[in-house]
């Protein structure tokens, strides 16, 4: 077991029994979804990054957990109206709250889980967490209603795909890391330094998972080959894709895709083509570009157990199957 | 003009600019929806109670726009996410959000303000306002999510319907009384008689919206006549009619609204059995109660024009048409 697993082991349960804990004392009508969504096998990463850039950055006391976890009810809210918005009917290969519970009530849960973040977070009575955890949610909702305003959008610019992903989840990641930092009374210039880790952990992290959606088959992600090809999302290996089409080309696939007019044949042979042409590896590639950044952001950082492990996050963030 | 139209007269024109610029700084995708649910003509009710309650306790500065401000996008969330739940498609006369912008992106929008309405709160650096607008926001969405639990429950005791509408409304005019109170850095007890107010004007309020579902025409309303009885929500005046008749009739209407059987014509002629029984009065008589304790609330506060103001605006709120 490597240092990060032994990290987890140790600090997973903690989590796990604070988040069950605010389940619990929520309305009884609200609980079962709010299990629901809490139990779907994330991997807690947002507390966890929260947590270890805190004590990287000097923290030593034992009160950080409201704050970590309301990172994970953050996330959690967003996934309850995510998937409301993507149609989705399998989350991690489980059917989605909103398929079980019923959307009405699946979007009021969100609702609340995200004022039970902030209340969290409130009652420390340190002002600038809660600023940029309100600041990391528009922003993340900013980047959810870009993208649909682009769904089927094959002239989506590179750089505002980039614009896109790094608001419907770098921004919350970084939220993450940043608040790690002021927890820990960081200086400016380290609170910087978490930040900007956070941010191209953050867009690294989208990234993999927009070339996983194309080479990860459905019995290790829990969700459709392709999803974001079917769903009409205009990510980075298509993009780099149709970039090297001759322009007729282009136009005639950026049609067709536009007008929803691909078969599912059409679409897994797209999937074929642009996996074996090299654009979904080109788009990890892009990720690890970022991971080296985050990696170059922590240079500053004093000497500790938790600075280590923090690098260490990065490289399996590029291996991982799912 | 009586002395709380020309307070409304001078405070619209700046609540109504401060929130088109909060909307101007907005992403150019998100402004025309938070421009459509804010210009649907709202009456700005709760920024006015938070700048009244500040002055009425002391407050006398130049800062409480946000604040005030902050509320209404609290509020404006919530409709935007509340007509997808009702399957609304009209409000105040006008077409919905959601049938304008779609379900998906109006959700997302309805999130952007809630983390708006949390920065601006955030920037004062008073944890307390905070706090106190997260628990209220907790507690609406937790009461609009027992009203779904009890759709097309006749069964509903009358204490739960209380328990619903104080979550789904009051405790939100509650929150914009108690942080006006806040703000002027009111005495624990003036607090406390601030967030009474409210509460007692937000239960009285809702009970009013009630009845009015049941009196008043769709061209006064501009949504449906007896809206409330076509969506299945069992509101004061149902439950007071059921609760009068004998069991057996009771047990068969119960059964019909249940299982969705009333025809049209079924529903206009309970609308009308319910009317001319006086069943919309006795829920306007209970109003009447809540705002005759929202009055007493009133008493240990010093005399000051808007003390004055606060115990005037309880009496249209009872014989307010929509």
């Amino acid at each position: 077991m490597n240092p990060l697993e032994r990290f987890y082991e140790k600090e997973l349960p903690r989590i796990n029994r604070f988040l069950e804990s605010q389940a619990e004392r929520m309305h009884v009508s609200v609980r079962p979804t709010v299990r629901h969504v809490l139990d779907s096998g994330g991997k807690r990463f947002r507390p966890v990054l929260t947590i270890l850039m805190a004590r990287a950055l000097g923290y030593r006391g034992d009160d950080i957990l409201p704050l970590a976890c309301s990172l994970e009810l953050l996330h959690s809210a967003t996934l309850l109206h995510d998937d409301i918005l993507d149609g989705a009917r399998l989350r991690r290969g489980r059917q989605s709250a909103h398929v079980l519970f019923g959307s009405t009530h699946t979007i009021l849960v969100g609702d609340a889980l995200l004022a039970l973040a902030n209340r969290l977070v409130a009652e420390y009575g340190i002002p600038p967490l809660t600023r940029h955890l309100s600041e990391a949610l528009l922003r993340t909702a900013t980047g959810e209603i870009q993208e649909i305003a682009h769904l089927r959008d094959t002239d989506l610019s590179i750089a505002t795909y980039y614009e896109i992903i790094t608001g419907k989840t770098a921004f919350l990641i970084q939220a993450a890391c940043r608040c790690g930092a002021v927890f820990a009374d960081a200086s400016p210039d380290m609170e910087e330094a978490a930040a900007d880790y956070g941010l191209s952990l953050g867009i690294a992290f989208q990234l993999v998972d927009d070339a996983l959606d194309y080479t990860s088959p459905a019995s290790v992600s829990g969700k459709p080959a392709a999803s974001d090809l079917k769903e009409g999302k205009a990510t980075l290996p298509l993009l780099l894709f149709l970039a090297d089409l001759d322009p007729q080309e282009r136009r005639r696939l950026a049609e067709d895709f536009k007008m929803d007019r691909l078969t599912p044949d059409d679409l897994e042979n797209l999937r074929d083509t642009i996996v074996s042409g090299g654009y979904a590896d080109k788009t990890r590639e892009a990720a690890a570009s970022y991971l080296a950044r985050a990696e170059t952001a922590l240079a500053p950082f004093p000497a500790s157990p938790e600075r280590d492990l923090l690098a260490l996050a990065l490289g399996p963030m590029l291996d991982r199957k799912k």
